[in-house]
């Protein structure tokens, strides 16, 4: 027997999963975010690790604590964090609308770069633990977004919760011109990749 | 009062007029598509100028016809073809399982292209007519796929009905290592370039 846990509440991340017929549970990560990097693939690698291990931590010490009513199983954690950066500067989720139109506003008629982390945790029946952590870069091309255009896709409310105030796979669609590298890693998973490494280490994550 | 029409039965282009926040009719072209051109560019132009004027032109004629019962309206159909294109050989829609296998291991490990041809035609309320047409052009870089992948994906079903054989938004996104250009010309319908091409124009989509 076999789990496989997403440590996100992210729902495109659980869609992107689905969409390849992936099999998982959702378990998202509260603790608090500890930044000690300032590279963009740095600080995603590192928060993508603190998220699965702290979910990693959380089931093996639930199990251990239930021995009596729980089964040995393998487990694999998946953690993922995603930021933009523009200009070596890293834009995060906006705190509020002018936040937004801020952020936009630099992104518009540029090329920005999209960076995800990802932390593969794996425990196996026998306790024992392996870990991988990796990145991926997407750059990203927008058309120049006129202040209504900005305004009338703040309007639409999806920059809200995410990293530099827009989702690619929304209403944002029409604003941008092309992205050199994994679509879905600007989405917030690149599943690529993460199917890639997991087969380097032997690991079909259909058949696991 | 005005009138947008999808002149395609495709559900990924429905898919993404609605993702991006348009209200549209869908009205699938018919016709026979009669291919002149071996340019893949100038492929999916023509076929998608054929899909669009046939449409408009059973619009134009039943309303004509029906004048005593229809209001004259302004009239937008957009009519899109998709091709994939390896090495100046166009790939369509597979003829069958060992077509796909083929297709497939033409792709596998290698970079690709996408062609999207796109035509708008406009018919104001006093029959007016004008008509637009481009194409968008992305390259897509897969990793190597084993015989074993490409027979596993081939059982997912995906490939049925898809030019070149696969579904980027599906679940061949597992071997898609990126792309330059603009995703959704893949999935079928650049809706980024098509907003953009009206507005220049001086067309707002979503207020015409």
């Amino acid at each position: 027997m076999s789990r496989i846990i997403l440590a996100s509440a992210s729902p495109r991340r659980k869609e992107l999963l689905e969409q390849i017929g992936v099999e998982f549970e959702i378990c998202p990560a509260k603790g608090e975010e500890i930044i000690t990097k300032t590279i963009p693939s740095e600080v995603v690698e590192e928060l993508s690790s603190q998220k699965a291990m702290e979910i990693a931590e959380l089931i093996t010490q639930y199990d251990s604590e239930h021995r009596d009513i729980t089964t040995p199983t393998d487990i694999m954690v998946i953690g993922a964090d995603t930021v933009v950066a523009y200009e070596n500067q890293i834009l995060g989720k906006p705190k509020d609308e002018e936040d937004a139109r801020r952020m936009l506003s630099l992104l518009s008629g540029n090329t920005h770069s999209v960076y995800t982390g990802v932390t593969v945790v794996l425990i196996d029946k026998n306790g024992r633990a392996g870990k991988i952590t990796f990145h991926e870069k997407t750059d990203v091309v927008m058309y120049p977004m006129s202040d209504k255009q900005i305004r009338d896709y703040i309007a639409t409310g999806e920059s809200a919760d995410k990293a530099g105030s827009y989702a690619i796979q929304g209403k944002c669609a029409i604003h941008i011109r092309e992205i050199k590298g994994d679509y879905n890693n600007v989405v917030g998973l690149p599943v690529a990749r993460l199917y890639q490494e997991l087969i380097s280490l032997g690991i079909d994550i259909y058949l696991w």
